[in-house]
């Protein structure tokens, strides 16, 4: 998506050769014309799939998962990753490795929000080294609801996300992917 | 706001006679059409206030700050409430009793997105004590940028959050207030 790239480019800040912040348009201050445009572009992409519901991650999933919902006219469900009072009994769980934090955490979803029936399409920011989607793709499994695609705003191509995704079958789409950091210069697929 | 009514009192939990977990559509499962009509309806209370900027706070405050965002075309900033790697090194900060965890947390806004010259309208889920919404109205006054309005989805009218907070010459608008509840039922005003 070049109105993304550009973007990225122009306000991304590379720390490490590793870690790129984007907190003046997705992270922190939230950019919600340009996320209009992701949602519309993710619609485009996943049009054909009869999604019932948007699946991510508290807390910088939701603003992308919740512009995108319109699009989809389906309600999103994000999984809750903080301590939360009053939960529910039964919930679905998974933990995820954080690389960036140097820890496990464990990801939750009440029980009564995920259906056998429901066609999941995933959202969330970024794709590093798949921890989240794959944490997101075994909470649907316990659910048996049946995820359709997965839909990722940068993907850090460098750091094999993708190939360290569970499903190879599924259709992941990245609407920026980087290709390889070098000397503080981001490099697009 | 009569549908916002409806559903509290057709799919909320009332724990407690003090907490009312409205997980089904507000601060789990989003459903994301209702969540359209509050942002029309805060766009229409808010509508001559010039706003610059939509200010909240993670985690609950983000899907109703972003969809109401697209009616005043001005983006969103979270203030950040759990640890940040790499946040910034000039930041506005402010301490937030939570009376539901029984703990104080410290809220961030990274210096960079908020300017003397914004007009800022606070978003949030809930107003129960008024905890969350003087640390962001403290978050503004630090950057010297105007708060013009409070805009809350839910009033727990029976906690006097109204009263505690600090601007009382600021409109306060809350979409549903609860003004009691009695044996597990709920009591609009």
């Amino acid at each position: 998506m070049q109105i993304l790239q550009e973007k990225i480019r122009r306000y991304g800040q590379v720390i490490d050769n590793r870690i790129i912040k984007v907190d003046s348009f997705l992270n922190h201050q939230l950019d919600i014309e340009l996320f209009n445009e992701m949602g519309k572009e993710f619609k485009k992409r996943f049009k054909d799939k009869k999604i019932t519901k948007i699946l991510t991650l508290e807390s910088s999933g939701i603003a992308i998962a919740c512009i995108t919902a319109q699009y989809f006219h389906v309600p999103v469900i994000f999984a809750k990753k903080h301590e939360a009072a009053n939960l529910a009994l039964h919930t679905y769980q998974a933990e995820v490795y954080s690389f960036t934090k140097g820890k496990t955490y464990k990801i939750r979803v009440a029980g009564e929000y995920l259906q056998i029936q429901d066609r999941i399409l995933i959202i969330d920011d970024f794709l590093a080294h798949g921890q989240a989607v794959n944490g997101l793709l075994e909470i649907a499994e316990q659910a048996g609801a049946e995820v359709v695609g997965i839909g990722i705003v940068i993907e850090k191509g460098f750091q094999k996300g993708r190939e360290k995704i569970k499903r190879a079958d599924l259709q992941l789409e990245s609407l920026a992917i980087i290709e390889a950091i070098q000397d503080g210069k981001i490099i697009f697929k």
